[in-house]
């Protein structure tokens, strides 16, 4: 049976990406040695790594002035590395879900750091926009998806906050709609996130940064979590996530080759209509989140409440036709289908029409 | 050609292991998903993550009160968190190369740090002896094994440290050597590593921790740097580099039903012995670290005076007869034959015969 894969994250990767990965497990690139057992020092490695930040900033349009950084140690540890290279005094907070809450936590330890709004006590089904960016802070912090929460900042309320920032450094976690849309670099200090979504498998963390941010701050950084070494040692002043960092060019290639950002949002729109229409549509499922704020990633919706008792039913029913990872997370309840880049229409389309049997056997 | 891979990290995996990471890339054991492409929160890979640590703690006989974690960001991210950890007042390292050296780098931004003996004049062909631990410090900071300069601390000189270690905790860096001997555990406080050398590719860092000793400093640690946080997690607080691990369980399996580590040290014994004989009985080749301090993991070597014209000679001669990596780092220059668990004795047979073949040929 064929398997539609709406994990989260680590998530689906194009079938091409999976292959020339495996293909390069046993011989990379024809050279007679693994991936898994190549130098980061080989003569050979060098240009993945230099491929991985020219094809970030070729599809992001990413202009002078910004480097591209691959790290270890997940969207997690760029919480604390980023007051701590930035936050000076103060900085400016958006809680729109866990993650944002948890990239606040972090900062607190690094001086002041306030959140200007939060839809926590609505479970985050909407993105906040009621609020100013005070500007005395070091930096504003955003989440453009809440990958639990199915809801994204829009390019709308994205124009909204470039208009009110001022003088204030927008920062971004992107880890799960990086690469998934056309955005404008330029208005951000940095943007970073966990690459296990649209880039690659789990082990991989990418930042995005305006060299000119650095250094400013009073503080000691420890090596590792200066940005300046990283950038300084080409994301190699230690030994990098190799087959990770490959696997992400892989990937990038075949975005490229699939027209770039505005031929893959185009695709993400399409998938994002079908799903939501049919969920509209539904008498049996009803989404989470706000309409306006809703994700093209991450597609959260439970059983209306008449329905509530075949939850373990349509979850078995799913699986059984191939569906896999679309439990939603226990702070939604009920279902999420995520559909980064790599799922096509067809997989969608089939989750559609799982959904409409479903509902024809039991509504 | 047959290659023999003699990189010194990322470095040669056994070939069972790197075939069996190719097959998971395709499809996961029967799951029809990718390795690439599975959440870390799917049923099936708890069970991965359990078994890394209970091999690790079964391989090195881990005695209870420790925990194994696997993180990412390399064994430097270890550098700035250990004293994160555990340094309070002061801490003491013994500086035996450049690792060591950045370890105690990383130390002083968070209090004294002392190197209480250090070998870089004789540039670290040795390990010190002459040196007394101070007795109040947090602990004592050793690198085991020295990749770049070719020194292992022994079993014996390992003794002598447990034997002048009084009430101070020991802590480890053993990225090198890590499971190429049986080592008493009991006798560390941590003992971490760069898992990309013995154990799997890169992208994933190992901890072993005695849990009692975390907690007792009155800093604030940032989550992801605080040992707990990961220990609570399971090493799942945030998403680990599941490939990496995957392997890491792999080359575990391996090590296991070879014997575990009693029968690999008696590999590596017998392949060291191999290639420092032939160093040491050859006209050309002379190697660079004191005698009683060879490691069996690094094998740096360099042509004696008369020969030094030859040396980008033997390096295509050696390329040309399959041998890879075999380039000394250049802090000590000439060659460096890394034989690592994996590599068998067949390999070291194969650069004998080739330094022979190229010493009969020009000596």
């Amino acid at each position: 049976m064929k398997q539609y894969n709406f994990n989260a994250g680590p998530s689906i990767l194009p079938q091409e990406v999976i292959k020339q990965t495996a293909d390069a497990v046993i011989d990379f690139e024809g050279h007679g040695l693994s991936i898994l057992e190549i130098s980061h020092r080989a003569k050979y490695f060098q240009p993945v790594m230099d491929e991985a930040e020219a094809l970030m900033k070729e599809l992001l349009n990413i202009p002078d002035g910004y480097r591209v950084i691959f790290l270890g140690g997940g969207a997690s540890l760029q919480f604390c590395m980023l007051p701590y290279n930035l936050l000076e005094h103060k900085a400016a907070y958006l809680n729109t879900g866990v993650w944002a809450k948890k990239a606040l936590k972090e900062a607190k330890a690094f001086g002041e750091a306030v959140e200007v709004a939060s839809s926590a006590d609505a479970n985050y089904t909407f993105i906040p926009t009621d609020y100013e960016i005070p500007q005395d802070a070091d930096y504003f912090h955003v989440t453009t998806n809440n990958t639990i929460y199915g809801t994204e900042l829009s390019d709308e309320k994205l124009q909204q906050i470039y208009d009110k920032l001022g003088k204030v450094t927008l920062v971004a976690d992107m880890s799960s709609d990086i690469l998934s849309r056309p955005i404008d670099v330029s208005k951000y200090g940095i943007i970073y996130g966990g690459a296990q979504k649209n880039l690659a498998p789990a082990g991989v963390t990418f930042v995005i940064v305006r060299e000119d941010l650095l250094g400013k701050v009073s503080r000691h950084i420890p090596t590792m979590l200066d940005y300046r070494t990283h950038i300084e040692g080409g994301s190699m002043f230690n030994t990098p996530p190799v087959l990770p960092v490959y696997t992400a060019v892989l990937t990038l290639r075949w975005l490229k080759n699939l027209g770039g950002l505005e031929a893959i949002e185009k695709r993400n729109i399409a998938k994002a209509e079908l799903l939501y229409k049919a969920i509209d549509e539904s008498k049996m499922f009803v989404g989470t989140a706000k309409k306006e704020d809703r994700s093209r990633m991450n597609v959260p919706f439970v059983l209306k409440e008449e329905y509530k008792e075949l939850e373990a039913e349509f979850l078995k029913f799913a699986a059984d036709h191939g569906m896999v990872g679309v439990k939603g997370h226990r702070s939604v309840g009920g279902f999420r289908a995520s559909i980064y880049n790599a799922m096509d229409l067809e997989g969608v389309q089939a989750l559609v029409d799982c959904m409409k049997e479903f509902e024809a056997l039991h509504a």
